[in-house]
């Protein structure tokens, strides 16, 4: 028995996310089918990061636990012999038998893409919110700067979710222009249940000149969900990656 | 009466190119309905490019005349509000009633996608062609030069296609790598049926090591399809816009 470790790349666009469940076809359901009829094995992978329907991943990580004797590192492209073109294995190396992708102390990094333009792009419509109203990009950034560093984030944490603490450790927070999009990058220690869509829709509060920047530290001392501002569409989102800090 | 000219933008995945055929939806198509829907009037959109099926466009450029009162500049909103998302006419403006796209002088500018890397990137797969096999750039762009300037492109033109006469002017043919991408930018007074597909193929041909760079000119003098390498996918194709040069 070894246990693999996967880097995966995917467009959430077609998917009701990464968990498993009854409605609808998930990412995870799709890795289990390629391992399958790989390795003829009932093998159910575990995710780093369960990504809400509609969510994109450049580098989400899963393990597995395996009697075969693939070599590890040629479970990947026997993985994309067997999965749909929007779902890639890019890597697939052996891990420590205790290994847990979601135990251990990582940097995870997400980015949210918005198009800012009169009409929207129909090319790339599927990894960008598109938003017409003029932004202040400056105010944005402003808000942000108050979310670095270790805080109780309940206020931007879905109703209903089920975690120990909320508190978390932004370690970066920033807004970038390329062309029209405005890209927000934001990376940290964890992420609680649309954690960032709830940020970015109330930096884009912001921006829209609804409220003012001052007004996120007020949002965090409320420990509140109704304070802060809508969650932001799914189709923005994508988690960049992991890094591990230690084991 | 008066002629309105738009400015069209559209991820063609979903469309059997842009001219109206019996099996299969196109953006002519969707164009007319649109007109139909918002004026009344039978309108049918005279195009610029007959783009093929899976190409896609930032600005594709169509002429219609119209006996409606709407003001020519808020034709683009109006037509967005009855358009699919993946087309969208980021601009219309009034030009004189005897203006054609295809008639007059202008320079038009094409962009081909490659994806380099070991697996292909789910995120952005619609708007590039996936290549693992190592390519040799300096010889891609050698081989490109020769192109360039007064040309009979025959070889470069799908057989079957009904034209006058084969020759056309390469102002531009270069290549830029993007991160894990190389993008090809060629543009001219105007091109053949397929003929940016055939020169990428033949391009990554050379870059493959298949052919040699100077063997282009060889291809070029045969004025013979057969002698110039495969039709690249229509996936990485984008259509980038026009310049006009003189009425």
């Amino acid at each position: 028995m070894k246990r693999i470790m996967i880097t995966v790349a995917y467009d959430g666009t077609a998917y009701h996310g990464w968990q498993i469940q009854p409605n609808g076809v998930t990412i995870e359901e799709k890795l289990n089918q390629a391992l399958h009829d790989l390795t003829g094995e009932n093998i159910r992978v575990i995710g780093a990061s369960r990504t809400d329907a509609g969510v994109h991943a450049l580098g989400n990580l899963a393990v597995f636990d395996t009697e075969s004797r693939i070599a590890p590192e040629k479970f990947s492209a026997a993985l994309n012999a067997r999965l749909p073109e929007d779902i890639r294995v890019l890597k697939s190396e052996e891990v420590e038998p205790d290994f847990h992708p979601r135990h251990c102390n990582t940097k995870k990094t997400y980015e949210y893409r918005i198009y800012m333009n009169r009409f929207e792009n129909p090319i790339g419509r599927q990894y960008a919110h598109f938003v017409y109203v003029p932004l202040d990009i400056a105010n944005m950034q402003k808000a942000a700067d108050y979310l670095v560093g270790e805080h109780d984030f309940k206020s931007f944490c879905a109703v209903g979710a089920q975690v120990l603490s909320t508190v978390r450790t932004i370690y970066e927070a920033d807004f970038r222009k390329e062309g029209d999009y405005l890209i927000f990058r934001i990376s940290g220690n964890g992420f609680l249940f649309n954690m960032v869509r709830i940020i970015v829709g109330t930096l884009l509060e912001i921006g829209r000149g609804n409220m003012e920047p001052e007004e996120i530290e007020q949002i965090l001392e409320a420990l509140d969900r109704q304070k802060a501002g809508p969650t932001a569409p799914a189709r923005g989102l994508l988690l960049v990656g992991y890094e591990f800090m230690e084991k």
